[in-house]
């Protein structure tokens, strides 16, 4: 039987930890991300839904000097120095041909072929499920005690030739550098939105 | 000063209401969801990082019996009858020229002239940012002991005429109902990957 939560809120820390007070740091503290912390913040992104669990994403995560290196050089000149003291910066990328997996990611219909000579549809629902995952693996890395950078500023075509060069139906999207955030790199955070700003009844 | 949360791991319980025991409702128990919940989801997925703070997502909570009927007639057959049962539906929606709101959402820099003249780009962020939004509502709904139920089968272009015909410049993107899930409605849990078979190192 499923467990439900219905009611329970989680606790203002835990709700802190996650959303109010995390932030994107520009700067890192000297402490590794050890491998186990990398499989325990997947082994948690990976059960936040997708459509039909396509689980488009595909991740590397760049943590050799080598792969920073390359990775920063691939990076706008604001992103490069982020990028070489993060313990890790993860690329997320997505697989346009992920329906080739839906056999047993999605066994309870044959979702394969309403994906199979539309890959436009493909792209549209990869380039939107792995963003959704990439979401999830920003909220499961703060629910560890750890913090991100997402980054949108980087060379997408060069760092897919370069770090998705065995994976040629893979585009790399954004890139995400977790690990433990320098307060003393953040600025006052950006204003929010009041409810009924951008959003509305029907 | 910021909070920070440092090697703090959410307790199991936490980490299984927003991760590993929440799943995707197909039906939904007879139990209202208040306007003040929806501003609570609201307050805290506005806090998730977006690229230059854009916050494009534009949301409609769907729950009037008239909006719901519409908003039925425009889903798939197998979407149709989750949307009426369910006390609300947020379409996820993205405005093409979030960049005009970035002079006050984010003051340090003159981001609109990033944007400006290029509707590709503003496309692209537009789509993979209101994902992510979208994502960290799902996530915040959770974790105020809400369920969610995403569906991307939908007439988006019927949804974006109906729906957001005072936003000429919004376009529909998926959506998501939020309730008290039945957990009569619910299947075995697709499979997951293993770590390593989507993942990789550099």
């Amino acid at each position: 039987m499923t467990k439900q939560f219905h009611g329970h809120t989680l606790s203002d820390d835990a709700l802190d930890q996650i959303f109010n007070e995390a932030r994107t740091y520009n700067g890192w503290l000297n402490k590794p991300v050890s491998e186990d912390q990398l499989r325990h913040i997947y082994d948690l992104m990976k059960m936040g839904p997708t459509s039909a669990n396509m689980q488009p994403a595909r991740l590397v995560f760049v943590t050799s000097e080598e792969g920073k290196t390359k990775l920063s050089e691939l990076a706008s000149e604001g992103n490069q120095d982020k990028i070489t003291a993060a313990p890790v910066t993860a690329i997320i990328g997505y697989d346009i041909d992920f329906h080739e997996e839906l056999p047993w990611l999605f066994p309870h219909a044959d979702a394969k072929s309403w994906f199979e000579g539309d890959e436009e549809a493909r792209k549209a629902n990869a380039k939107r499920n792995s963003a959704l995952q990439g979401a999830y693996m920003i909220i499961a890395a703060r629910a560890l005690g750890l913090d991100c950078g997402p980054m949108s500023g980087v060379d997408l075509d060069g760092i897919t030739e370069h770090f998705f060069a065995d994976q040629p139906r893979v585009k790399a999207d954004w890139v995400c550098s977790i690990g433990y955030g320098d307060p003393d790199t953040i600025f006052d955070r950006s204003p929010r939105p009041e409810f009924g700003k951008f959003t509305s009844f029907a």
